[in-house]
């Protein structure tokens, strides 16, 4: 499941599928909260949407977009606190949680990481054979962290793999850690 | 009850009092996480202990500083994380938060808004007649925030009581945000 995090539009979906082999959408969906609702009121629906799609739909791990402070500040810190809900969503359940910058999610999805949001809306909506692009583009970044995680996941189960073969192996590998 | 919120130190602080009469302290505490843990550990951890004062002291209300940007780039987004873990666990309770900047605490606390730390805790024992200064400075700022709430709370209150009287009187007052 990837959350594209924000206030007034926080994107959701979740993919099904596993790297090498064809994805396909379990949901998509967008979490929109009145900007004039006071903050709290604002995270609390949020939360309550997100622990809804956690319910029902028992993903394996959430991938969150990682927040930088480049853009507005003021639309950066709101993006900050929905992805610290998010992520607390997630982590209090035991899930793994991972955080990818755009430019990975790009990179991953249309093979350049500046893409912009329409190659990644095109991409995603022919990865998961879709009729129609996902809208907003929320949405669509949402799957697009999706899937993008399941990929590098899988990327990052092949090293464990290759690692723990390595171990096993009559000379010891040096220690590092998987997650870098 | 204040939350100086921050994922390496989050300070949390309770007092007891209303506008115009002694305070009195009713907890103070600090939540530490391992900057080597991931995001999601540590807000998970910082909820948890949020929660538990909620549960302990059931505060009228929770006051979180407002995390502005201008500072170092990755504290500022751990800051609005942990503020919005604080915020959450606070509304979804249907408790009034509150969010205070740093200058309003410390015009509140000790008469200018460009106070030192060192300032505000020196005001802080003083006004909770405490025997030493609340240590580490996050739990100082955290009984500080709770203060100037008791203090902003009151003059909130005033105001509104002021504008029943004058919405009750022959010829009405203009409609108006209480909460500005």
């Amino acid at each position: 499941m990837g959350v594209d995090p924000g206030l007034t539009r926080c994107g959701l979906g979740a993919v099904e599928g596993r790297p090498g082999a064809p994805l396909s959408l379990v949901s998509v969906g967008v979490v929109r909260t009145p900007a004039d609702d006071d903050i709290g009121a604002r995270l609390v629906v949020i939360e309550a949407e997100i622990e809804r799609w956690l319910d029902e739909l028992k993903p394996d791990a959430v991938a969150v977009e990682r927040v930088f402070a480049q853009h507005n500040v003021r639309t950066v810190m709101g993006t900050a606190q929905a992805s610290a809900v998010a992520i607390v969503c997630a982590a209090r359940r035991g899930l793994p949680v991972a955080l990818h910058t755009p430019s990975e999610v790009k990179a991953a999805i249309t093979g350049h990481g500046n893409a912009d949001k329409k190659q990644v809306g095109t991409m995603v909506t022919r990865l998961l054979r879709l009729d129609a692009m996902p809208k907003p583009a929320d949405a669509a970044d949402a799957l697009a962290l999706a899937i993008c995680h399941v990929w590098r996941g899988g990327v990052q189960h092949r090293l464990a793999d290759a690692l723990a073969r390595a171990r096993s192996a009559p000379r010891p590998a040096p220690a590092r850690r998987e997650d870098a």
